[in-house]
């Protein structure tokens, strides 16, 4: 398996077509899976925003009066509220915001970014994530790159481990997950591990090469990695019933 | 970058030493980074039980008494108490045992493993991964491999999102993670993501390769990756006070 940077992307604006973009720069092979930071994708949808569009509500109030920004001072309310207008469940509330998306990915403030926005206060997320991987997947095959996987990423926190990592925010060409049941060991004992979330570890592999800094490379080429002769599954996202830690979240609430 | 199963490594045995087999078989470089799954380190210590080994304690009992193994039917409290033991606090109880190891690592059943285990009941994960990615190393460098990071990898779960997916159980010769803290972005604002952790991305890499079966290839060579001039630091695993859901786990019960 190989990985490389798709090198000297211009900063993206509203309307760039990304497809093309990476097309002109990188060479593509049927098989590829070209992953793409959400960072860019955003910016190609035209999802930057200003703070002064999200007038308050009394429940942004309340949340932001009880924590802190990153800078110990209390959070601008009008980023709370468009925090909760990006999601659809508040999982923790303080000391900072955990919240689903309305596409279903958990994490931290909705995903939204105040630093790689040059002319506006923040970045959302991309509003469908894998409608966006569809389409730059359809521009690459209109430009004769058949048979390429494409999968937006982006990194974020996780329980139990410190650190971040690159996860799949959405995907198109290949399934999310490959399934082992039923396969067995050398000694034919069946599987312990069954489903293998590869679109997230391919968003790992790919967060490695990308860099996070000025010389950051949004978008990566994996070439002569297989999916092999396994069953699929889109399921990435857990609903709260098949998510023990969902539920206790639910009945818990942050005390300093 | 580019991932390298290492090929045609035996069955491996207690008392095996990886670092030789390893070196005979693959082309090492200076700057590599070795993956190896926890299962042959684990073998190879011969970190193999039987249940009989495992008298149940009151605690056991009333544990698997509650719980239903993948088949449907009552968990062997013998299993309990081999889970009880290689664990320091057990974060679900109930309807599967969460639990932290004793080298801080939380997952199901403390990793131990009822497939891939020839001659025994259950695999447990290495004692101190740390220290077997230290000794891996170390042989690597007295057979002339200088400067080859090891890292020793499982797969597991996690909440918010199916799948399971590499991660780092232990590593030596690089930090766990690097820290982009004070870097900026093309626009010189600084950076929201600050500390990512490297060394489960690099397993996430190496799992896509690794494949689960038969025919799985349970070490890697990762070439041309550069950890770079950044801060490193070896904090992984977090404590309970740096983590809301381990605090919300402790205040929460199942109830089906």
């Amino acid at each position: 398996m190989e990985l490389h940077a798709v090198p000297d992307l211009p900063e993206i604006r509203p309307g760039d077509d990304i497809a093309t973009l990476v097309a002109d720069r990188a060479t593509l092979e049927p098989g590829d899976v070209l992953t793409v930071a959400s960072t860019i994708v955003s910016k190609a949808e035209g999802r930057t925003a200003n703070l002064e569009d999200y007038p308050v509500s009394g429940r942004a109030k309340e949340i932001a009066s009880r924590i802190e920004d990153v800078a110990g001072e209390e959070k601008d309310p009008r980023f709370a509220q468009a925090v909760l207008e990006e999601s659809t469940e508040l999982l923790i509330d303080c000391p900072f915001l955990l919240t689903e998306t309305r596409f279903g990915h958990i994490c931290v403030n909705a995903g939204i970014d105040r630093s790689n926005v040059p002319d506006h206060d923040i970045l959302l997320l991309p509003r469908k994530p894998a409608e966006s991987a569809e389409r730059i997947r359809e521009g690459l095959a209109a430009r004769g790159h058949e048979d390429v996987a494409v999968i937006v990423t982006d990194t974020c926190g996780r329980p139990f481990r410190h650190g971040q990592r690159g996860v799949a925010l959405g995907w198109a060409g290949m399934p999310a997950s490959r399934d082992w049941r039923g396969e067995v060991d050398r000694d034919g004992h069946e599987l312990g591990v069954t489903v293998q979330s590869v679109v997230d570890e391919l968003s790992s592999a790919a967060n490695l090469v990308t860099g996070e800094a000025a010389d950051g490379t949004p978008a990566v080429v994996v070439r002569d990695w297989e999916f092999g002769n396994l069953e699929g599954s889109d399921e990435l996202f857990r609903d709260v019933e098949d998510d023990l830690v969902r539920q206790a979240l639910r009945e818990w609430r942050f005390e300093s």
